[in-house]
């Protein structure tokens, strides 16, 4: 397989500096251009970013001179990934996808757009199909390959669906579900983001936007295609009553997630049947051989204090996702814990695992 | 009013070291003994104990000889507070009933007890009736006040309970409540406590026997008295359906729950009523004048992201329950945030008004 | 004693909010003017700031109208009390002083001017009388108060001279110190302040400018004024040398320092003579009546493991100094541990205290 | 090379757990037998301990019985790791000993015996000479190799006399040094380990018994051996004055130290003299292969914030050590802020580093 060459939008932020520290270590990718804002363009990587990763910042990454976030300097790019921040997101990725070239977002501004996949690369990678349909109709027609932006979900809807989508599977809908989040600060970005003052000895209990990106994002997830393979038709709210509750919390990284459900069907599986079908589904990314496809998706976790975040957020990398205390629930049928890795499966992460997919498919 | 002689069994314990601390600056009480362990009796208690407030141990107390948990040694003490552990409390606090003494206990062991009140000070004062009743039935009969005993609720009931009592006196029972805590770690006391490996940059989704403890303790506490006014009658699980997930968070002090929940009567009362309820609730105990009581009882904020624990928990000295981000829920009828501090309405300090309340109603 | 009218600059942000807190429940001042930028100006203060103290912002307080910080708005406050942010703060109180107004600030500009006091008024008190001096000659000349400046020290220098001084007076100077600070995120304010990504799970071994202002100050708060009583001069850098290394920690409020020190006089006292210089360590502050004065300045604690910044912080609310661990050391003469509050004696509260003692005395 | 059977005792605490987890992925070694106390002993590992690492145990080693920890059980291994407790550590390491194996030890109990290596493995794995010298004499007489033990240094040593010993070879002996350690709490272990009621914003300015050790073990690792090469001959107290001031901060891991010291030998060296020694010092460990030896022993920072534990400390999977703000110092001559990783190259790392030396030694 030969190297893919990668753009980075948004280098210099927080996202923008995970991607790059994914690609760094990746066999499939190499980095080719960097882009950032008219103030950091022109310097070195090194000059333009205050590095904080826990990994320094590999000195050949560092020479590379930050371009503007505009098309032509990402021209020979295979894909692009963007880590813009929302304010920016919206017109640069727009322009990119009209360059023709293949963006995989982190930005919001997509992600509810009938025609854009929502994609958490463990769940959902069929709805990358309605990309690749679009693509076949422009290969049988003889025209190039069109541009096109996938969007990486928010960081707490891909833990949240990572478990109801083997249920879905197995059980049928889900008609009710409420979700209460801890969240780890690193989502939140280095500056301003969380600051010490507000997080220390202490808990946020509101996260601007999350609630409704959680509670709508869900539904596209895990909902269908139209009969033409063109567009999203997320669940309607009649048929799934989603309610969220976010919360920030002190942890550096990962999601925990208290969540109960109902089953649509009577009576409701088991317990038992329940933890069965989490711990054998397999993501599609693992069969499609991607390399960072977690070598177990789901992780059901027996031990009554588990899963928490310091101990469990890099199962597989941060590509697994753990569940614990699955047990059955007074209002609703079953409540559990869920935890994922906010940065890699709720962000850059999943980006780059995206990235592979569409690599493994041929539409890169 | 006369100075009522206090008792504090478990005094060494953290518990114990609160009741120790409120009493130190308390207008109605003296501290009068201290019991602790066979280990700790008949040192000064400033040798018996590893003081851990932030107020510094008041040289009067810290002269205080340790004694063991027996009745005679307390035979003098208006009214007993006990901060015992579980593994303890039921043999001594029953010994201390049987020899005629009034206690209020911080431990789990009695709560369940039918004509055992239940009580959080600024919800269901009137629970102690039941109390009052069998002493006024000993008066009449002419014979020496019996012995009894209140229970302090758990921490994170007391906080579930005091949004939910002013609501159901307003709009009729509430039939289906989730409760998913955040939990501080000073509930668990010092030694060993939380762990610090177990709590730094980490959340621990699991306390042991907190969840059935709040699902079965509101029904006791929002439930009713025969009506021969000697034994409580906890709503039933087939009326209340109440759902718990317990999380301990790396704070020190102030549990937070994300509630939600739903009203039996349709239509259910708007957001702006649910906020007027409580806001405008007075608890009994200020009515009667408690020095503890909270001149304003639930707090309800109206800013976005309150309650937090670090700036709200310590409102009305801790007796004051905030409530905030009181909306609209898809699932049941309502979700809220609620704060309250777990070592002060939670624990010790309840147990201090609930003297207060006996004093004011002279049943010690 | 007359209410004074008291100012506040730069109140919008954490060190105003602070001195707001502190004057709101104050016997002796109360809140005449609140400045802030012009972008505040016009708005009732509630709308102005985003209020983070652990106390409820008092309703009269919120509904103060916020000015821009220009003199004549503050004509009539017998005291001004600035929290500027050091971009500004140099020609704002210029301005101020010029008008004939007496300021009490917390910016770092004017702290090495020869003329100002540089006050710790816990302990250096007596160097407001070179202020004193100049108002006693203009009052001789039958000329009107002029206005003058007295400068809050740096946080950390004040926890750090406050043990020094009674040991200098004591045992005569001091000519090595070492000073490694572990610095609470309070003194950084709020916004951006520590963010939570740097300081969770970690200690950030740099804190911009500090280092220089603990070895300066220290020499300029225990030297002496010059025989016309106008000038201050610090002790010269041959003369006592010293070295700081500064740390930011996660904690909240309370700077911890561990230091060590030689006296130039052999041979030294011993370890017992030099805690009983710090426990006998009376302030003036204490012997005018000051309301914020503490009770023991200096407070000696004999636990191994003390002082500790949660537990011993708020001794004597904030404006008591303890001080642990005070034993030989190998390289200097002593070792020791010291704990202040950073935002009372080396901040907000310091400029009260000062305030008080600038009434006491008659100045303002 | 042939793999070497290892033992570990100790194996269910937190030193153990390191051992293992070190252990499971290392190329050289695999665990032939695990040791804990008698209530352990007979259970499968899993059952045994209560793992608490970031990565899962794998299941082959939960299948482990665990054994008493006595000789006869670990016949067979070439290595003995332990992690016992210094309670335990005296009889049954000697009785290891003296049934002919080698130990390397995180024990204090033997680290001051005049016989016995105490070895920091990237500083000074010469003193390892010492064992090999009798080792030789025996095999020289036709004897059987004597058992051993080799201490591991206390884990605040390891990082102050990581950058020291590049600095005495380069520029001669150090005579006054000062170190203020602000420590990690996984040094402390899990049960009871640092309570979070202690270290939730929070410092302890003490740890048992450890600046006591920070001062003579350096004396014993930067020191020599006799003529005979039989015996370590730490530097004199009169020839190295060392002082510590040893805290506990809210860090999971990375021990930052602030340090400065001055040279003997006049005038000392420049602080470009002194980075440019340290960032060029290799380690034997790595000259000779050693798996686990990072491929930059002293990493020399130039950022002014740097080092910091979340970011720096796993720099070669925690065997590199980072040092930085390298600068003069008014009282000695040089300060800097050192960062290392305690429980990798301060404990079980350590001991496995050491284990990696015997092996290429010929040792084991």
């Amino acid at each position: 397989m030969s190297i893919k060459k990668a753009g980075v939008l948004g280098a210099t932020g927080s996202v923008g500096q995970r991607f790059i520290l994914l690609l760094t270590q990746h066999p499939e990718f190499e980095i080719h251009a960097l882009g950032a804002s008219p103030r950091s363009a022109g310097k070195p990587y090194s000059q333009a970013t205050a590095w904080r990763q826990t990994e320094l910042l590999p000195e050949s990454v560092g020479n590379i001179v930050v371009q503007e976030c505009k098309p032509e300097a990402f021209a020979d790019c295979d894909i692009v990934f963007s880590g813009l921040d929302a304010k920016y997101a919206g017109d640069i990725e727009q322009a990119f996808v009209e360059a023709g070239l293949a963006v995989v977002s982190n930005a919001k501004n997509y992600r509810r757009e009938p025609t854009v996949p929502l994609v958490v690369p463990i769940i959902n990678p069929e709805h990358i199909d309605v990309v690749a349909n679009r693509v076949n109709a422009a290969k049988a027609k003889g025209e190039k390959r069109p541009g096109f932006i996938i969007c990486i979900s928010n960081c707490s809807t891909a833990g949240l669906v990572a478990p109801l989508k083997p249920l879905v599977d197995a059980f049928g809908p889900i008609d009710a579900l409420t979700a209460t989040t801890l969240q780890a600060i690193s989502g939140a970005g280095f500056s301003p983001g969380v600051s010490g003052m507000d997080i220390l000895d202490n808990i946020v209990p509101f996260i601007s936007g999350e609630e409704d990106k959680l509670e709508w994002e869900t539904k596209k997830i895990l909902g269908g295609v139209n009969a033409e393979g063109t567009e999203f038709t997320p669940i309607p709210d009649s048929d799934m009553k989603v309610s969220a509750q976010c919360n920030r919390v002190p942890v550096i990284d990962g999601h925990t997630e208290c969540i109960s459900f109902r089953f649509a069907k009577r009576p409701p599986p088991s317990v038992e049947q329940v933890k069965k079908a989490l711990a054998e589904y397999e993501c599609d990314a693992k069969k499609l051989g991607c390399h960072s496809a977690p070598k177990q998706t789901i992780h059901v976790l027996e031990q009554q204090d588990r899963p928490q975040p310091r101990l469990d957020r890099d199962r597989d990398n941060g590509y697994g996702v753990s569940v614990g205390r699955v047990r059955e629930d007074p209002v609703l049928d079953f409540k559990m814990v869920v935890l994922s890795h906010n940065t890699i499966i709720g962000a850059a992460g999943a980006g780059i695992l995206i990235g592979e997919i569409l690599n493994a498919k041929g539409l890169i």
